[in-house]
């Protein structure tokens, strides 16, 4: 007698961290099942912690989710975008746990995309000096990249991301039919970090993106399913080598050097991160193949990928009097920046990523090459 | 032929914690003396975080010994006291950092007492996620508490500590010599924290301490010496045993639940922190002695010390209509707390503390009796 497979069982991707290890699952109908939620203590109270936009559509499935497992469910809803990632808008989430009177035993939930999964992740390491959380992502880009890994953190009007901490969360659920919501420019936003996996690790996979990116757009969910499986697999992979990126884990920034410039230049919330990433990794595609690491017909297949999910492939000009400068100076402020000098993810051959410093006027040239 | 000691030697007690393990220095003339950073990082910038009190007398003496050590040495001199101890004077902390293109590698030193201590280390904690500091605590109470343990935290208005991080220094260097320009007030307010020790964990230090009261508040070498160090030794082995406060470490907050009470229903700084634990572990010593666990000569006991070392051994009024009412209120958002139910640390007998909770209707009594 043949067993029936379990279609619908979620997949599940481990994070090895000893004790601070957590799965997470990839499936459709994830977020209103209580079973996806196991990972999490029970009893206490909870905070759903959301958006403006995306409460609307699932905090109360959610809520309803947890029921069983929490005494109370409360809710919040911040400020929509990336501009609101500040100690603000963090501090409402504190506003309401105190309110609340929520212990040291309360849990957080985070329900929405990469804003809300770092500004989450960054109250529940504080509160009270560390209580629990889940990563609900409701976006592709935090579903493959930010709600994996525990960074978290808030933006200074000075440089993204500067304030924040290393802090994992106690599961990550991603529900892929919450993705049918996604407007398609956050969808796109989304194949950024996507691809970003190809060049850095896995030219396999980038093959397969190349294959199924018109399948991806039009959401089809064994696509989804792969690419978001592929990329957690590769994230855990590197983060459980390098928590805390002492090293190795800084490739996982590929793009985002030039990217944060473009997000801070522009004006936080102008650009989508991942807009910012995709013009950011053709950039620093450029910019190895300046430095004789990768060909011209590398930098033109990786261009045409990220054309193809419906990204910029060309840098924003952030200032008009001098654009390369106001990069340079942005980049400075950079974390992986050491002793002012600015270290770029580069591609040493397809598939293998370092991190490394550039000489300015090299930087300069593709900058000029590359922001219309 | 006879070696002669070296007098001057600091004394030394580690903090086991595996990896993030450090070395607490006391002794004389350390600020000054380069060697006592050996075990900070070398090489990179350094912020020397202080007050407006303490920078006149002691960051140039700081600055100078670091001088060898770092590329850079930065300071910064934050407005004094308790209700600064906010978000927006921590925000002072990374405007610096970022105005001088700190990055990664960057060390802090704190130097002053407990307020400058705990936000200097929440800062080290969230820049950039994490760089590292050092601890040069000014004031006995940071010398023989704040400063050791790795807790760091700033203040709500709902709240005191709540927003903070367990993030520990890579050393903590107390000179004794920087405590003759301690105010008698800030000398007590030491002191409290050093009696703590007595009754949670080590009755013949209790018995000592009340032989060298006088010598303590006299500003005695010898005296301060033993005081510090073995206050700090039995710190480190709770701290190495339970350094996140899962269970064990909380007993450290003797005093402290009825105390955070005074000094938030008070406003933050109209009681220095330890003129607040003072009072409240007279009052958790009759709500031990209500309970059943210890009798009225050890509280009589432990209140004549205080006394002695000219501390307040009466709570304040800080509500004229219900004062029970509001310091049950302000009680329940301690961290200690669980659902809503206020958790005491209470001495199970000379030497011995637990946490637990206890009836309404008996800690009221104690508020109106402890209370002038």
């Amino acid at each position: 007698m043949q067993t029936t497979p379990n279609l619908s069982a979620p997949r599940q991707v481990s994070i090895a961290l000893g004790e601070r290890s957590y799965p997470i699952l990839i499936g459709a109908g994830l977020l209103g099942d209580a079973a996806s939620y196991a990972a999490a203590p029970k009893g206490s109270d909870a905070l759903i912690v959301s958006n403006q936009t995306v409460a609307p559509l699932y905090a109360a499935q959610l809520a309803q989710a947890l029921a069983g497992r929490h005494r109370q469910v409360h809710q919040l809803a911040l400020p929509d975008g990336e501009q609101h990632k500040d100690w603000a808008t963090l501090n409402l989430i504190f506003d309401a746990l105190l309110t609340h009177g929520a212990d040291r035993k309360t849990v957080l939930y985070a329900l929405g995309g990469g804003v809300v999964g770092d500004m989450t992740g960054f109250a529940a390491a504080c509160y009270m000096r560390g209580v629990p959380f889940v990563q609900v992502p409701t976006t592709l880009l935090a579903q493959v990249d930010s709600s994996v890994g525990g960074k978290t953190a808030i933006n200074h009007p000075l440089g993204k991301n500067m304030i924040g901490a290393f802090y994992q969360p106690r599961a990550v659920v991603c529900d892929l039919d919450v993705l049918g919501t996604l407007p398609p420019r956050e969808l796109s936003a989304g194949l950024a970090e996507v691809i970003k996996y190809g060049p850095i690790a896995d030219m396999a996979f980038f093959d397969w993106i190349e294959a199924h990116v018109d399948a991806l757009r039009a959401l089809d969910a064994d696509a989804l399913a792969h690419a978001v499986q592929r990329s957690c697999e590769i994230k855990a992979a590197v983060v459980a080598q390098d928590e805390r990126e002492a090293g190795l884990r800084a490739i996982l920034n590929f793009g985002h050097t030039f990217g944060h410039a473009i997000e801070a230049g522009m004006g936080y919330g102008a650009w989508l991160h991942g807009e910012g990433v995709a013009a950011g990794m053709v950039m620093a595609a450029e910019l190895s193949r300046e430095l004789g690491l990768v060909d011209a017909a590398f930098v033109q297949r990786l261009t045409r990928l990220i054309q193809r999910a419906g990204l910029p492939v060309r840098g924003a000009v952030i200032d008009a009097q001098d654009n390369a400068g106001r990069y340079l100076q942005l980049m400075r402020v950079d974390k992986k920046a050491e002793a002012g000098e600015i270290r770029f993810v580069l591609i040493d051959g397809p598939g293998r990523a370092s991190v490394r410093a550039a000489p300015d006027a090299l930087v300069r040239r593709v900058i000029d090459r590359c922001c219309q």
